[in-house]
């Protein structure tokens, strides 16, 4: 087990993110700034990921201190070649769950590690498949779990996830925000 | 979403699956009996969790009532062919997680749902691809996390599950020890 020397940024307000840093026995703060995550149109997938969590990168490009080590990433879900991001409000949700209901989709994580020096981009793809779920289901995990903070509309980790899928090809913690294993191999050899 | 009329009991003493079944909203209680663990030599994979699951209900035959459900569960760790239970002690540990080391195992679940009327059997199987990980890595997961209750000796929601596994093919909570899709979609058509 190798000791990571840096002190780590965390530049993400996701909880499910810094859940999952202390899981691997990462120290680290919790910094953020608004970012707008427009990204241009030509954009693919693990591209559009990368693009945004360099981005994220940028916006503290001239407060990153000697010896740390920021971290910053973007997760999205792509069903089908559309692009879903976080719902704006119950309709949007409901739409979601709709599209990907019964099918498999792709979610792409990509990931920043930046320190004064040099820049690190990684990204990992999983695929999730979805049990045909009714209307009501959908409506009682949009009402009570609220997912509006997650792309796509649900969590891997929470009753949708757990009730509604058929099994995953990749790496869980990928879906969840954070491809912890990629993640851990870069931070260790940084 | 279709509510679980029955009283759930859960026969297991496991902490992950008593979290699972939180997770996915289900009332139960937990009640648990010494079994022992042993199974005919010539039975493979699925039909030992599901010989095992079987057998830990059979404990509790005379005792469920009218409107009860109980559940029973038992997972085992299969590479290239050969079962690995729970480690008995540090060396076995060691023993283990060298077996797996930079290759695929499988990971079965075998469950049984049973009322006073009827008696329900389910399994899944999920494949678990480990990176390449040091021997300073097992020395330190065993030493921290002292994993002798789990079946091939890891946690998949623990530091080394999240440090250590490339990719999941299947279900990740039928890795943590339930399957929780199964479970759910049997246990509201029960």
């Amino acid at each position: 087990m190798n000791q990571i020397k840096q002190k780590i940024i965390l530049a993400s307000r996701s909880p499910r993110r810094q859940q999952l840093l202390q899981m691997m026995g990462i120290a680290f703060e919790v910094k953020t700034k608004e970012t707008d995550e427009d990204y241009p149109e030509h954009l693919k997938n693990e591209q559009i990921v990368l693009h945004l969590a360099s981005k994220k990168a940028i916006a503290f490009e001239n407060e990153i201190q000697e010896n740390e080590l920021l971290i910053s990433a973007d997760t999205i879900v792509v069903h089908q070649n559309k692009v879903l991001n976080k719902p704006a409000d119950y309709n949007e949700a409901i739409e979601m769950l709709t599209t990907l209901n019964g099918s498999m989709h792709e979610v792409y994580t990509g990931v920043c590690i930046a320190s004064i020096h040099k820049k690190e981009l990684l990204y990992d793809k999983s695929e999730v498949y979805f049990r045909n779920y009714t209307v009501e289901d959908m409506h009682y995990y949009i009402t009570n779990f609220k997912p509006y903070d997650k792309a796509g509309s649900y969590g891997i980790q929470d009753w949708f996830g757990l009730t509604c899928i058929e099994k995953i090809n990749g790496c869980f913690y990928n879906v969840m925000g954070l491809p912890t294993r990629k993640v851990y191999q870069q931070l260790i050899n940084f």
